[in-house]
């Protein structure tokens, strides 16, 4: 499994086709959980929905323009860190991220993301990362203000929800600040 | 020439193949002009740069992702405006513009963008056009303020542009403020 | 809408994938009418046939080989004009179009027809463009009758109608003649 | 060598890649008398030239969309016969085809020709064949006339050739026509 | 059909669409003979599980990736020999072959294979041609001793057979060794 | 940087292309040690010609065909290890790898081959790894034999090798004995 170790417990790896069981698992039983904030819950129903959506994933590496990964704790699948799209040139991405319900709350999710920007700014050079977050999602926003992302504004129904609109904070974090932050 | 008239004097079009060369003609007469705030002047060389970049954006619009249109001023080609792909699941889109230099200040770009508006909220039936204009691009800025845009914040280094990155103000239009504008 | 306006009632305007539904309605409207000449109605069973069919229209514009157009008559989608592939070789294409019945006998489609040449010989300058009919198809025959086009003579079992082949009647329009009655 | 063999001297065969020598030298050979009705002659320079278009040739017949083919004469190669996409909606296509300049006067495209006819209406189960001759193409056109071919009408301006449009007769073959002559 | 004639009753041919019946009537009344060393066997289902198959042997063909052909016994679909890719570098490739029970004894399998040896060897000039048979396929390896071929060794588990692993003697035959047989 | 940990020193990662720098000048430094058994050496003249190549692996990788993985000594890019495509229906690949100048004779390939065979057995749950290497590579074979792989057969002529086929040793390990040896 090609990953990225973050600690004895947390490993973040490419998702591959043989993942498929243990990825829809997690979301299966975390629905309910993940719905709250996530607009493509219901529209995974069974692994066979997972199969084009990996394809077009690995699709997405093989052409350069980020990665979707899934994290393990101690060899579990608890949730994934992904990027839309990368902008090489402007050098920018926006980072999206999501963790089954019995994961949350152990610090793993501000230590994942926290391992993908070493890749991001050191290994893609990358300038900016982008972080979106509902406004009313406490949880997520959490994670980009510990890892010293600034808020930039608020994008005005920024996502369809089942059934409604809602606001989104976007953070950003430079390349800049982060090198500042690593030395300091 | 499929377009939508915008007044008897100002037509936008999607861009086809023998549009090349006076798309061609009206970036390389205000290539100065252009470069302040566009990335991409400089890789413009020739005409046969904006093949493989014609055949993308009808791509884009085959794919339902967006057009790329041409502005016509009594017939002259005088500058584009185009969408940053649409995202159907949250019904939203961002907007790009330019126009040449002998063209500014005749409110073209104004009018122009007022009524691709109308061709995103009540034809697309999208709910949100963003539109991100350079901090200190005054003339870009003054678009999105006159047709009741919202500043929603400051996208830091968000464009490479030749030798730096600079910072770009992000405007946002919901369809809800759009339509109560339409009737007030 | 991206359209060819033709007077104050008639537009004809590219297909895109949110026109779906007018047009499965003006067709299924006219199943009996439109069944007599053309081969594809009992194809169209419902709204999905249409998807991958208004893909591929999309594909061949976006590829430079034509264009397939909705009509509106004061706004209602009453039928459709397009090419079958462009030869820019010999620059010569053929065109096709029906009508719903209920717009039958307004003079809408030789408007249509005469509004698309000027976009074939002006804009794409083609030397030349067909159209073929049913022989015993009388309305459809008028059209390029009233506007100059020439019969060339008759091909034998040229479509196949759900249980039997009919001839056709080929008509050309030449640009040159073309140009001559513009003047005339 | 995949082929359909004609008689003790006649063979036409799939064109694959490795056949790309014998047929440039074929062409090149004959240039001035191919370039007489024939309007890809001058494009094809060099070896390297047919590489894409064997390519496409070998797609076209993957897609079902019809074959390209090579004759041979005693094992040289002596010129094509192919076709212009197969419509099995009307279950009809146009043949076409060229001989080198010491091939001709020897009865050889006739033959060529005549079989295909079988392949095309026996194994394939066409419709209906199309031949399209230049007007003054005297020696083209006494093919189709001892094949028992039908001329249907003149295409006026039906192909561009390097420096003029020159009209063609179209010449046509029904399957019922063909099976009577069979029996005949 | 574009054939390899290998004496008055045996014809190799590349399979077209159109041979799809014939082709799957052979299997479906052998399948119990052919299941014994074939793993594709149950997956043939009907028909329409061969359309996507002979789709993509057609795209292996126009790649220039080696060809699936039928072999015809007095015109009668009796079997399939084929190329598993040609290593073009290496001018290699693999070749299997399967034949409907009512057709074993005739004899026809070796001649089928040695007429497709011509073609490798002498049109494709190819260096190398590997067979591989189950190691208690009896049948299957008299084909390549008696051409010539020699043993290589033993792919252990080399196929799934359904249930189980089974080894496969692999047999190769080199140019120069086929050359000397010839003239031998 | 998506790795698989062998040591301390040694990590193999997907390649991607922002490795193609180091890639490139691994074997540059290296080619005469690379070409004495590898056939593509001169191919790559320059960072260029990798271009086409990585993106060609990232699409295998991206099809669930294998990967082409990287491998590094204390960071550094020393070699490559990677699949020659995975058959799923029989799960088995064959494997290859190179090693530069410089990295030879500490044990890393040894160590990142086993380290593959890892994934091939347990997560991709694969039944047979073949190793194909030159009979007279004897550093190359030591790996296979280290590792418990059989020799199966001498593939004749196996390689081109810029002037001559040479022969090649084949080995194999299977995972059942991969399975005792790791228990033993």
């Amino acid at each position: 499994m090609f990953s990225i170790k973050v600690n004895e417990h947390i490993q973040i790896h490419l998702i591959e086709m043989n993942h498929i069981e243990a990825m829809y698992e997690a979301v299966h039983n975390s629905r309910a959980h993940l719905r709250r904030w996530l607009p493509w819950v219901d529209q995974v129903k069974s692994i066979y929905d997972y199969q084009p959506i990996i394809g077009s994933w690995l699709q997405q590496f093989a052409e350069g323009r980020g990665f979707q990964a899934g994290i393990r704790y101690d060899g579990e699948f608890v949730g994934m860190i992904g990027l839309h799209d990368i902008d090489w040139a402007s050098r920018k991405t926006t980072m999206g991220y999501w963790l089954s319900q019995q994961a949350v709350g152990k610090g793993i999710m501000t230590k994942a993301v926290d391992a993908c920007l070493h890749v991001l700014f050191e290994e893609y050079q990358l300038n900016r990362v982008q972080i979106n977050c509902g406004v009313e999602n406490f949880e997520s926003q959490g994670i980009p203000k510990r890892l010293g992302f600034e808020l930039e504004g608020v994008v005005k129904d920024g996502e369809w929800l089942y059934d409604h609109y809602h606001d989104l904070y976007q953070f950003s974090l430079l390349r800049s600040t982060w090198l500042e932050r690593q030395q300091g």
